[in-house]
C-alpha cells in the first residue's frame, strides 16, 4: 500500500525518521555519559521501544500501567513508572513487577506509608522537583533526606532521584534551554551530593525532558536521562529549538470533506485525531505540510478550528485532497489512535499498535 | 465491586441518570412531533444505543465508519454518517451499507461525482449550513436543489436536508437557545418549501444539537432531530442551561498522587483523559465533586493544568484522596476511555466498551 492509499485520517510513522532520531539521542546519551531510559509515554508502542533498547536504552520510562503491563508482558524486564504513585493501584504495580524490574515514584511519606500498609518491597525513586512545580520535593529542603530514610526502614529498595525538567517548555531558544538543562543537572547532583554526605546512598540521579537533553552540555554527575518526545519530535519542539522540522516523524494525513461553503476546507481529523493542544503560538492546530520531505509548510495554511470530527483549515483545497498534518504535540496525537502506518516514502511497510488506557 | 474501589482514572456512568436522559429526550421528541435519531458520537456504546432505540430512536447518528461498523454489526440497521464524506473512505461506506441503511453527508457537487465515480447507488443526505458556517451548503442559494437533481441523476436515494446547530454552544442562556432552534427550523423548513416548490421531492428534514433541542418550542415541518450530548451532558450543557448539573451522568474518578510541593494537588487525570477542552468560562479543565448525588461542587477547586496523565487540581487534598470530576466535554472524555463503569449509586453494576477509532 502506499500513503495515498491510505484510509483517512491516518497516523503516519516515519520509520527513517525515526531511526535516525532514535540513533542520535542514543549517541547523545554516551556522549554525555549517561544511561538512556526512555519515556515510552510519546510513542506506546512496542515496536518502538525494541529499536531503543537495541540501540543501547538501558530499559523503559512509562507513564501508565497500561504501558507497563504490556512492556513487561512482551519482555521489557526494567521499567520505571514515571508518575507519582496512585495507591489504589498498588495491586497493578505488584503485577508487573512479578514478571519486570518496575521502579515506582514517591514525593511524600504518605505514599511510602501505603506501601508499608501494602506489604513487601517495593523498588522506590524520590519525584524531586528541579524547577517546574508540579510534583517532586522541594530540592533545597531534607524531605528527600527523610523520605530516602522511610524508604529504607519500610525495606523498599531506593532506587535513586527522579526528576523531569518540563519548565523547558516554556523556553524560547536553545540557548535558554541550555539553562535549564544545566540547573537540572546542577539541582539534582548538589541535592545527592548532600544526601550522600548526611551517609545517605544515592544509586541513580535520573533527569530528562527532550527539550534539556537536546541542549545540554554537561551531565556531570547524572546517570541516567529520560526524554520521551525526541522519538517523534513535533511543531512544539521546533519552536522550542529542540530538532528540525525534517526531523519530525510523526504526521496526520487527513482529507478534505467540504469547502465550508468557501470560507474554510473542512477535514476529517478534529479534537479527536488531533487533540486540543494548541502548542506554540502561530501553529494554531496543526500545520500543513507543502513538501513532507523537504520539511516545507504551506505559509499561511493552519488548522484553526477543531470540533469532534471536523477541522477547519485555511486556505483553499479540493474535496478528497489529502492534507499532510504536523501535530503540535505528538505525544498527545498518536495516544488518539490505535495505531501507526509505519511508512518509507511513499510505501507503507507495516503497522504497529498504540497501547492505550490507563 | 463499590466506587471507591474503581481503579483510578475511570471513566463513570451513572446508570439512572442516563437512563432519565434517554427517557426525557424520548418524550420531547415526541411532543415536539418529530423522530429521534440520537448522535452516537457521544457515547459510541452499543449499550446506550440499545437504550436509545428502545426508548423509540428511529436509528442512530454515527460521527465515524468505526461507530458505522460496529453499530451495523450489532444489528442497527439505520445509520446516518453525520460527518461530510470523505472520498477515501466509499470502500467502508459500502462494506457498512451491505448490512444496513447507511446514510452519507455530501455538501458539494464534487462529492456526487465521487459517487458516481464509485459507481452503485447510495444513500445520500444534503449538508445544509444554519448559521454554524462549519460545513453545509448555503440555505439561501440553490445549491442544495442542484445537488439534490445531481443525487437523482446518478441514480442515488435523496434522503432529505440536514444541519446541526453547533452555534447554540455560542450561546449564553436558555433564551437564546430557543432563537437559534427557531432559527435552525426556519431556515430549513423554507429550504424544504422552496425546493418542494420546484418540483424536487424532499423525504426528511434532520435537524439538531443537544442545547438547541433542549429549548426548542416548536419544530413545526421538521421531520427528524439529532442531538447526541443529552444523554450525558457535561459541565459546558450546564452553563448553556441546556441541563441540570444533577443531570450530568458521565464523571472520571481520579485519585490524588502528590500535593505539589503546597502548591495544588496532583491527579492522574490529564490531558488524555480530560481532553483539553477548555469548555465554559471559569470551568478550567473540570470542576470537583462535593457531593455528587446533590450536585454540590467544590467551591473554589478546580482542575486549573493538565499535560499527558497528571492533572493540577486548586485546593488541599490528601495522597490517594478521591476526586469526582465534572469534564467540560463528556464527548471528548468518555472517546478517550476504553470503557465505561457503569454505576448505580455506590455500586459498580457493569462495564461497557467504547467504540474508537475511524
Amino acid at each position: 500500500m502506499r500513503v495515498c492509499d491510505l484510509p483517512t485520517p491516518a497516523l503516519v510513522l516515519d520509520r527513517k525518521r525515526l531511526e535516525r532520531n532514535i540513533a542520535r539521542m542514543a549517541d547523545r546519551a554516551a556522549n554525555l555519559g549517561v544511561t538512556l531510559r526512555p519515556h515510552a509515554k510519546t510513542h506506546k508502542c512496542l515496536e518502538v521501544a525494541r529499536r531503543q533498547v537495541a540501540a543501547g536504552a538501558c530499559g523503559l520510562t512509562v507513564s501508565t500501567l497500561a504501558e507497563a503491563d504490556a512492556f513487561s508482558t512482551a519482555g521489557f524486564d526494567d521499567l520505571t513508572w514515571a508518575v507519582p504513585l496512585a495507591p489504589s493501584r498498588l495491586a497493578d504495580v505488584e503485577r508487573v513487577a512479578a514478571r519486570a524490574r518496575l521502579g515506582i515514584l514517591v514525593d511524600a511519606l504518605a505514599a511510602v506509608a501505603a506501601l508499608d500498609r501494602r506489604g513487601g518491597s517495593f523498588d522506590v525513586w524520590i519525584k524531586v522537583d528541579c524547577g517546574y512545580h508540579r510534583a517532586g520535593v522541594d530540592s533545597q529542603s531534607d524531605e528527600a533526606a527523610r523520605l530516602a530514610r522511610s524508604i529504607a526502614e519500610g525495606g523498599h529498595v531506593f532506587r535513586g532521584l527522579l526528576t523531569h525538567s518540563g519548565q523547558a517548555y516554556d523556553c524560547a531558544s536553545r540557548a535558554e534551554l541550555a539553562v535549564v538543562a544545566e540547573h537540572e543537572r546542577r539541582v539534582m547532583v548538589e541535592l545527592a551530593e548532600r544526601m550522600r554526605g548526611d551517609g545517605i546512598e544515592v544509586p541513580v540521579v535520573s533527569v530528562g525532558s527532550t527539550p534539556a537533553m537536546s541542549a545540554a552540555h554537561d551531565l556531570a554527575g547524572v546517570d541516567e536521562v529520560r526524554p520521551g518526545n525526541y522519538v517523534f519530535f513535533d511543531a512544539s519542539q521546533v519552536a522550542l529549538g529542540a530538532c528540525a522540522l525534517t526531523d519530525c516523524a510523526v504526521t496526520v494525513i487527513a482529507e478534505v470533506i467540504s469547502n465550508g461553503g468557501g470560507r474554510h476546507a473542512v477535514i476529517n481529523a478534529g479534537a479527536l485525531a488531533l487533540s486540543k493542544d494548541l502548542g506554540p503560538g502561530d501553529c494554531g492546530y496543526g500545520r500543513i505540510y507543502e513538501d513532507y520531505e523537504a520539511g516545507a509548510l504551506h505559509d499561511d495554511t493552519t488548522v484553526v478550528e477543531l470540533s469532534q470530527e471536523h477541522g477547519e483549515v485555511t486556505g483553499s483545497f479540493d474535496l478528497g485532497e489529502r492534507l499532510r498534518i504536523q501535530p503540535n504535540h505528538s505525544c498527545l496525537t498518536s495516544a488518539a489512535f490505535g495505531a501507526y502506518s509505519v511508512v518509507e516514502g511513499d510505501e507503507v511497510v507495516d503497522r504497529w499498535p498504540v497501547v492505550r488506557g490507563w
